[in-house]
């Protein structure tokens, strides 16, 4: 088999210790090129930048760590590289490993997996990963692990366009992981809010904070977590509600033939 | 009835003309509080802010347009206003009008989409309004006029939880509008790219450009529009894609008990 050629991108940034450990591990039976925001980009969604250019610079970390860093989101960096940087198609893209979960409603602001997304966007098969801890040290070694073999398995099968896997890894030594679970976005939610202060000068500011209230839903990708196990999470973005779809057909509105009678 | 109230958000900012069409327009026949970014946030996609605290002010721009002007996304500016500012909990949340449509692809890209994402999370209906046009001076009689039939019927029906509405109005006088479809999200995407320039000191940098490629599903969004009709698409965020769920049962990487071996 020839050797396959992986983008990887994070949203930790081109340096964080989990886009390193990712790098390293499919080096091992791939090529591999880097894309990454060349800062930290956690919570920005599927933002890209269109209201001002956007700057690369090559950056080369040593033991073979070399890439694009990406002055922009994470989104822009794997659209920049696709599109305009690099001098052929990925086979793959892989966006993490990330310092921190991202499950349930957290799917929807991660920059992590809007990498990916962009990925398969671009019509790549694409997967984002993450562990749940923030911590700088984390023992990454079952995650890394996994994404070879997820890499492979994905490389081997191909995905349908327009999909991406979001893998998620319990943040514990490789011996103490109790399998791999297909899970589905579970429905934990924020009970959130923001925490008023005030500066020097009098003026109010604002720190989001919240609670996590986790969904028991037993194919959730959250309960897998706490089960010990890997999630793997098929996740696409037709977001048609077909079901609402279905019912709005009897509403008032759709009868207006032209609105000019207002 | 008791008069509604009604939480106004956008992404083009709490100043652009579409969101004092859109307030006026609610003002009628309801109570209407605006949090709107204090700059333009387009193409921010659901991006909240994490690493910095919040600040918001109060603005004052005559005509009733009252309102809080949140320095973040719009996902935050709707969260803030909902969570903390706010004395009661709006009836709906609508986010618009925006500058430029917002349909297929570019839902995900779209922080006005992302305002009324985030009401729905919130768990408030939630309708997001764009006219296909970028011009300040567009005319905006038939989205502001829809705008205010679309609040109505969903204040009297209510949205199932995590549903939000996405409506999208041709760039017409309400005369030469053809009626109102319930559409789908489209499939047409960006054959784009970047395009490269170099500043005086010969460094480069990269404008993204590109061409739309439309869908000609007649359900979908784009198509509706093309059609001269207001589409109204319902969507939501669960993101699962079922169909590869089934299919991924059968993968190699689900028979892993732990990945101790690698």
């Amino acid at each position: 088999m020839k050797r396959p050629f992986i983008l990887v991108s994070n949203d930790d940034g081109f340096d964080a210790p989990g886009i390193i450990a990712l790098s390293a591990a499919l080096r091992e039976f791939a090529d591999v090129e880097i894309a990454a925001p060349a800062t930290q980009q956690s919570a920005v969604g599927h933002a890209i930048t269109v209201q001002m250019p956007l700057r690369q610079r090559r950056f080369d970390l040593g033991n073979g760590h070399t890439g694009w860093a990406v002055e922009g989101t994470p989104a822009d960096s794997v659209k920049l590289a696709v599109t305009t940087i690099l001098d052929r198609k990925p086979d793959l893209v892989m966006s993490g490993i990330n310092h921190g979960m991202n499950t349930s409603i957290n799917v929807i602001y991660s920059g992590t997996v809007s990498a990916a997304t962009e990925g398969a966007i671009l019509g790549l098969p694409s997967v984002a990963i993450s562990q749940a801890s923030h911590a700088q040290d984390a023992d990454m070694r079952a995650s890394a692990a996994f994404a070879q073999k997820i890499a492979k398995e994905v490389l081997e099968r191909g995905l349908p366009t327009g999909t991406l896997l979001n893998v998620n890894v319990p943040n514990l030594p490789p011996e103490q992981i109790d399998g791999v679970a297909l899970t589905k976005q579970g429905e934990s939610w924020w009970d959130d809010g923001f925490e008023r202060r005030e500066d020097p000068a009098g003026r109010a500011y604002y720190w989001l904070r919240g609670k996590y209230v986790w969904d028991d839903n037993p194919v959730a990708d959250d309960v897998a977590l706490r089960q010990k196990k890997i999630s793997v999470t098929p996740l696409h973005y037709k977001l048609t509600d077909h079901a609402l779809f279905d019912e709005m057909t009897a509403w008032d509105i759709l009868s207006l033939h032209d609105i000019s009678d207002n």
